[in-house]
């Protein structure tokens, strides 16, 4: 017989069901099982006097069992859980489990021991399956638009962009290095002649911080497109994006997302508010009474963020603002620059900066000149060459999908949104 | 004024145009443009008498230079390329391109070198394109049946499955390896409740060879799903999967894959043909005089995938074809096996193994035993505790997307296949 899922299950028809037993209740005379699968759950009742076969069966078992279930669903008044209840006629054992060593009071870290248990949760199901809607969302949109899919190396020949926080790998005879994002591979793709292109995979940062938001592996969102006139396009581009990955957040699991965290999906109205940086501050200085200190000057940290979706959401009652005319001193040397200004923007979220985009240099004699003001050398070497022969005008941006889906959340740290958390101290399970 | 796409352009309407001078021919009285973008291509005619200001501009600019023509399209009966040619009011240097330092006939290796001018040629282009098709094909397939898309982790402790072949980190004050797959890590979504997973991300295999089949850095399109009954369910999986990635390529590019690589894109029937393995030795023995070798008994090798194939296409007119039976000397430890027959097959397509799939085994005692046969010890401890706690019956497989695409078109090899390949020698650009 044909596995049915619980939620598909119709009334006295006979069936298959499989789960996991989240409880198993054994009374004088009868057993209870709450039985759940991907779709639900059902309360399985057992007649101890008429089921002694299933009786023996169940001897021992303990929850977190993964049973299979013939029988029928009936009506059941008594019945609290959707008033309906699952009457077997046999039962099969396909996994039998210990006690559990955690539940749910333990702290992250032992709950990080066992990943795969913590993971059963309601709350971390439900977290991965939004994650899936959100970036599926975001892909969708960018396939319709034309956007073509890269794998670029992960591997690479030298320590790249920032030097520092990159991992060293033994490459037969020589050293490799991680890629801590695909930067200069995504715009190869613009001078390679694909107009529009995107990648989700993993970018490895070697910082030593235990921290909530550090993590030494996780999963980059990443897009680049040609023939923008500015980088407008680019933050244009971006808030159709999002707005793509929340509407299908939105459709799939509104619902469930305000019942288990207790949040709101809010589908932003376009164009998300724009500010230029000098002038954040000022608002900042005069409603807040916050000035930025000497050192972040022309940049932003984690506190201005904080107060700019205030700001955002006092102003223009936005969850969303971009902030432009960042100092060039603190932006990449790739960066376009316009009287000196760089062409791009941090999009700031839930208090979090989620995004750096801009307008990138397109050209030759520019992107050399501007890669050695800031004395890269021969690391970016293979790089500036993509700009010799040939290449639009584009920009783009990055997405860190981790952080995104703990903003939506109300997660508190990565470790618990992630998967599987990397840190310094943890590369395990 | 906006940018209009070349195959969208209406005639005799003002409109901007922006891409590619895939050709620059300077006549007596007119300059010829072969402008290209993502769309099409179209001859720009600039009569230079009247067009002084661009005349003027061009000067100098060589072919794969990117500009920017205003102007209109008009139909014109002299014009070979589609029967128009756009008129040009004024044009923009976008990006001024220096002379080619390759051209098509440089061998793979030197335009590896310069992959970004070899990735412009329209059958590289369209080689990208068919893969993201494929991919999104398949993903959209899963995401359609209720599957979960997941990131594991890339950075692991142990040297895992194989030991050998493995890329060595150096992270922190200590050692990290790279995943050589997400075999562990999609088994550990089953045990984490997660009935249906799929995950497409690079993996790393530390293989000191030089040959056209092999890479030290791949993606990897795999998915694990639970409550199965037999590996036939998983083997239907699959059959779906490849049927909804290559209509998806047959729907956006038949025509042009016809074209450009002059191959016919077949959707196959189902169910795919399969084979034991000890009945396709007796077929390849009787109808192509073929032993196979001492050592590879029990198993397959690439001479036997190649007459296979032929087997498939002779017997049931099919392209593809699974072969079961394998010796459980030859599959790995976590296949579950059946009066000690390993619950998996390999799917042949084209003369050339694609996936290798199974039924896994999920009981603890009976995994742990199976490690332990194998000699495998402490690296897959980790492991074997996702068993213990709970954990349905579940299979799945891999898909090497890079060898897929290679098949599909008829590649001679993954360096010409991959946006970048990676080798034992290869790590740039």
């Amino acid at each position: 017989m044909e596995r049915i899922l619980i939620n598909n299950l119709e009334e006295e028809k006979e069936a298959r069901i499989s789960g996991w037993a989240e409880k198993i209740r054994d009374t004088k005379y009868m057993i209870f099982v709450i039985l759940k699968d991907r779709t639900g759950s059902i309360q399985v009742s057992i007649d101890k006097e008429n089921n002694k076969d299933i009786v023996a069966s169940l001897e021992g078992v303990l929850a977190n069992s993964v049973l299979t279930f013939t029988g029928k669903m009936v009506k059941s008044e008594y019945v609290k859980q959707g008033g309906k209840e699952f009457l077997p006629v046999s039962v099969e054992i396909l996994s039998s489990a210990e006690g559990l060593p955690i539940d749910e009071t333990a702290n992250i870290d032992t709950r990080l021991d066992y990943r795969w248990i913590d993971l059963r949760s309601r709350k971390n199901n439900l977290m991965i399956n939004v994650q899936t809607a959100f970036v599926d969302g975001m892909r969708s949109f960018l396939i319709s638009e034309d956007f073509t899919e890269i794998h670029t190396p992960k591997l690479i020949a030298t320590a790249s962009e920032s030097g520092s926080d990159v991992f060293e790998v033994k490459y037969f005879d020589r050293k490799a290095y991680l890629a801590q994002s695909p930067q200069f591979y995504k715009q190869m793709a613009m001078a390679a002649g694909f107009e529009r292109i995107f990648e989700v995979a993993p970018a490895f940062r070697a910082e030593n911080s235990n921290t909530n938001r550090h993590t030494t592996e996780f999963t980059s969102f990443d897009l680049e497109f040609s023939y923008i006139d500015s980088f407008e396009d680019v933050m244009d581009m971006e808030e159709r994006l999002i707005i793509a990955g929340l509407e299908n957040v939105k459709e799939k699991y509104e619902n469930e997302i305000k019942e288990v965290f207790g949040v709101d999906i809010v589908i932003p109205t376009r164009p998300f508010p724009r500010v230029k940086l000098p002038d954040l501050y000022q608002e900042l200085a005069k409603r807040y009474d916050y000035k930025i200190p000497e050192h972040d000057i022309g940049d932003m940290n984690a506190e201005a963020e904080k107060l700019t979706s205030r700001y955002a959401m006092e102003e223009f009652g936005h969850e969303f603002i971009f902030v432009t005319d960042f100092a060039k001193t603190k932006r990449a040397f790739y960066h376009m620059r316009k009287d000196d200004i760089p062409q791009g923007y941090d999009l700031i979220w839930k208090g979090t900066e989620i995004t750096t985009g801009a307008q990138r240099e397109h050209r030759y004699e520019l992107i050399k000149k501007q890669a050695e003001e800031k004395g890269l050398g021969k690391d970016v070497e293979f790089y500036i060459e993509f700009f010799r022969y040939g290449c639009p005008p584009h920009g783009g941006f990055a997405i860190g999908v981790d952080r995104l889906t703990m903003l939506l959340l109300g997660l508190p740290s990565l470790k618990e949104e992630m998967f599987i958390f990397r840190g310094p101290s943890r590369l395990t399970p």
